[in-house]
């Protein structure tokens, strides 16, 4: 089942490889798709087949060039000023065949206007009118962004990595620990990776007075197109301007996209569950409401993403071209992935290569434990989520049920009156109703909570195996550099960017580590003690049905 | 599939019907038991072919009269002296047939030796010792018993009833209403239906002097034969005189249909199930002596069954002599059945028809009622014995591991030193475990109780329907009468005869309803207290576990 593609970016085969050159807007012929690691196999117009990246490539839809698809019959996509997004943009037609119905709302969102371009773009990417944007010295050609295929590697040889589009590689690891990005780093945005004691690093501690919250409130239906179109809008307030913005899922999802991409050696909190169905049910809005929260909690208290441009944008910006060109800023933001390495100052030391394995092997392990139980538990409270509201639910209206119907049938006897045995038993049959609906309500108390803290924690402990890649990716990257003849100055200063890397990831986890114990124990002390309340209700519910029989 | 009965009874068959007469002793080959209604069809010896009632034969076993069949293989049933029962007897055939598995020991039990003769046996019924025995006046010859089949009339024509093995005929109604029974009944027997206002009468109360109670203890194995036979022997004491006497479950059967057969009038407690299963499982065992004792507390607050021989005898005889009098004397009780309201001394004024139709149909409504209710409330109260042991242990056990695995992996760690988060989790987890044993050990205290409770009041709603038959037989042979030609004296004998029946339905009726008021209100406020008790459990575990927290 063969099938067109346009190539988005110039790719230069390897020679002598199955790999094929490819030029920016060419049409390809599909022929495999289960190459594997990210490749496809295809044929170009002049007949000649091979391998290219998959990410290179869009898909040419059967009504390509035509009007935009749309979604939801009712709502007709017209670029409008309400529309934060509303660029006159297409839709990018692989974002329209990827749409596999998740989109928060009703309108297509033309997020990726420029991934298209980014690597043409040579327009000025900052600007200074919000002041926490990057501001590189040097101007915008200065950048000599390596392409993933080939790398500019200035007398340096080095054999390519075996898989190019490996978490590593594509974070642009191997750009940086081949040092190939040069960005000089404003002093003051400099992240200084801070040692604790001889094996824990951190990153700097947010100071007292730079601690903050957002708040994430009144989840509102809002329309726009004269009521045409609706969507959900939650209030966001921080606490050091406590000013609201109103943002919708979708812009979250930017925002996680951006946040994913930029920090690739950060374990980015996960974003709520897209779901179609049912969204604007109360329960799901509120529900989720507590979800994003959660994730603002999260961002807020990590000392890198609480800082952060883009987010510091998302959660203050209120002027609308502010807001688009804060959110082009950091789509074209330079210092992505492991190339954010260039902004961080790790210990002067380098470290010992056996004591790294093994706090990585715990490490990995650990996590990989994590986040077999987070699930578990997460499982077993949402199971208890759903059987509280029916199964146990439907158990004691049963009771219930049993106990009404004997002080019924007693009643029917003659000459009961109350106050008597009957309505006694009947009251146990509504005490028991009652339960049943205590039951219901409790969820949202205890296992919900549980359960959405678990699927933050799920998020984290799912974060972190791309972040060991890179780590593992930057280490063979070392040891490659290693075995040739290169300068050992040069060969210092990849040691030093492969410990950079390292020095990171011990302060993430580190901070992981002291996160969750705080975090999880004020989760766990809230879930009890609305464990402890849930059967004192009950204790209580039975109690007054006694007193009728004393 | 034709077998072969011998008859025990005479039968004389209604002419012009498709009944055959039978006579004692005589062999039948029985060639439908599908006629219904307690009739088989056979032909005699003669090769007449017809009808007779199910209830007059015996099965004649393969080796009827060669030694008696030994249901368990190790076991050889010896009479023995240690054995209560152990008349020589042969086991009765019917028995023996009608054996199908229940037998709570393994011995064969001779109960029914007197009832294969009981018709035709003239000897003194009464001992003088024991001291609650019958003493009735006139000899035995005065007992002329009507055979169920044909009525003794004496001049008064009845049509029979329309079903002559009616629980009404069966349980002798019949010959009491036409007063074909003739006994006295020694004044300081006779039992004084009492009238507590216009509406409400009752059985004469039991004085608190004359008020026991029977304490069923230490349930324990006892063998005989050596070892070679074992069962269960249940103590017994009185509160009257102290002094502890050993029954088997056996003994309580025979006891409980004694005081079915002559207590049609009376709802009768039921005994535990029989169980052949897992006999001597210590579970098992306790649960039965519960139940036992449930049985015995309803008889001991019965003022009919407390007071009468065959208890009296069976909670006080230990002497086998005696013991074996007392026997064969309740066997042969004359006055059984309808025939014990000839022990009844009703008010002296003759119940209105149409009040009586009324309450009778209220109460027959009520008891239906109720039967379904507490049917449906024991099989919730089965059910959740069973569903705290299994279903919801494992719930509990689910979210004890998925807590217990988290706090394991969070262990994992580097650095993890106890009092920690890891180790305040895994004690989240043992908390659950804890409370799925609390969930497993409970319904001994709640639920099992109550449905012991439930069992006891089914037996009696159980027994109601056919004390109501016997009214409603009562009512008919009534009307019968009424529209012959009878002389005025008799038709008032008659007429005052059903009333007594009458009076006694409704003061049966009227001691369930003083009982259940008592004693469901008094099982209900356990019930709740142990409720209360099982949820403070939870709640005490749940907050030790919390104190980690703070």
């Amino acid at each position: 089942m063969s099938f067109q593609v346009r190539a988005l970016y110039d790719f230069d085969g390897e020679p002598g490889t199955a790999e094929m050159s490819i030029s920016s807007g060419e049409t390809l012929t599909v022929t495999r798709t289960d190459v594997g690691e990210g490749w496809w196999e295809g044929v170009n117009k002049n007949g000649k087949s091979g391998l290219f990246p998959e990410a290179y490539v869009e898909k040419i839809s059967a009504n390509s060039g035509g009007p935009p698809q749309i979604p939801a019959p009712l709502l007709t996509p017209t670029p409008n000023l309400m529309d934060d997004w509303g660029s006159s943009a297409q839709p990018q037609p692989v974002a329209a065949n990827d749409n596999d119905g998740w989109d928060d709302d009703w309108d297509e969102d033309p997020y990726s206007e420029i991934q298209g371009n980014a690597h043409h773009q040579h327009e000025q990417l900052y600007s200074n009118e919000t002041n926490h944007n990057l501001n590189p010295r040097g101007d915008a050609d200065n950048f000599s962004e390596a392409s993933f295929g080939g790398i500019d590697n200035k007398g340096t040889v080095t054999k390519k990595s075996l898989n190019r589009f490996s978490t590593f590689v594509k974070s642009g690891g191997e750009s940086y620990i081949l040092g190939t990005l040069k960005v000089n780093v404003d002093e003051s945005r400099i992240i200084r990776i801070v040692k604790l004691d001889e094996s824990t690093f951190a990153w700097p501690a947010i100071t007292p007075s730079n601690q903050y919250t957002v708040l994430v409130t009144s989840p509102k239906k809002e329309t726009k197109l004269k009521g045409l179109k609706s969507f959900i809008a939650y209030q966001l307030t921080p606490s050091f301007n406590n000013i609201q913005v109103s943002r919708r899922y979708k812009h979250f999802d930017w925002l996680h996209e951006r946040l994913c991409e930029k920090f690739s050696l950060v374990a980015v909190p996960p974003l709520p569950d897209k779901q179609i169905s049912g969204r604007y049910e109360e329960h799901f809005i509120e529900h989720r409401r507590v979800q994003l929260q959660e994730f603002v909690n999260w961002v807020c208290k990590h000392p890198i993403l609480s800082k952060c441009d883009v987010w510091q944008h998302f959660i203050t910006c209120t002027d609308e071209k502010l807001w688009k060109q804060g959110k082009r800023a950091a789509e074209r933001d330079p210092l992505q992935g492991a190339n954010f390495c260039l902004c961080i100052e790790a210990p002067d030391k380098n470290l010992l290569q056996s004591w790294v394995d093994e706090r990585m092997e715990i490490n990995i392990n650990f996590i990989h434990n994590l986040d077999a139980a987070v699930k578990n538990l997460q499982a077993t409270a949402t199971d208890q989520c759903r059987k509280y509201s029916t199964a146990f639910k439907k158990e004691f209206c049963k009771i219930g049920e049993s106990f009404y119907s004997l002080g019924t049938a007693i009643e029917s006897a003659e000459k009961a009156k109350p106050p008597d045995l009957a309505t006694g038993i009947k009251r146990i049959g509504t005490a028991y109703f009652d339960i049943g609906k205590i039951y219901e309500d409790q969820p949202k108390l205890d296992w919900e909570p549980l359960a959405d803290k678990l699927y933050v924690y799920r998020g984290i402990t799912g974060a972190f195996p791309d972040i060991f890649a890179i780590h593992r990716g930057a280490q063979q990257k070392r040891k490659e550099c290693e075995k040739i003849n290169m300068p050992p100055g040069q060969l210092n200063e990849v040691r030093k960017r492969t410990d950079t890397v390292t020095y990171a990831i011990f302060a993430e986890l580190n901070h992981f580590k002291c996160e969750r114990e705080i975090d999880l124990k004020i989760t766990m002390r809230n879930y009890l003690k609305e464990q402890i309340n849930f059967y004192k209700k009950i204790v209580e519910k039975l109690e007054d049905t006694l007193q009728f029989f004393d």
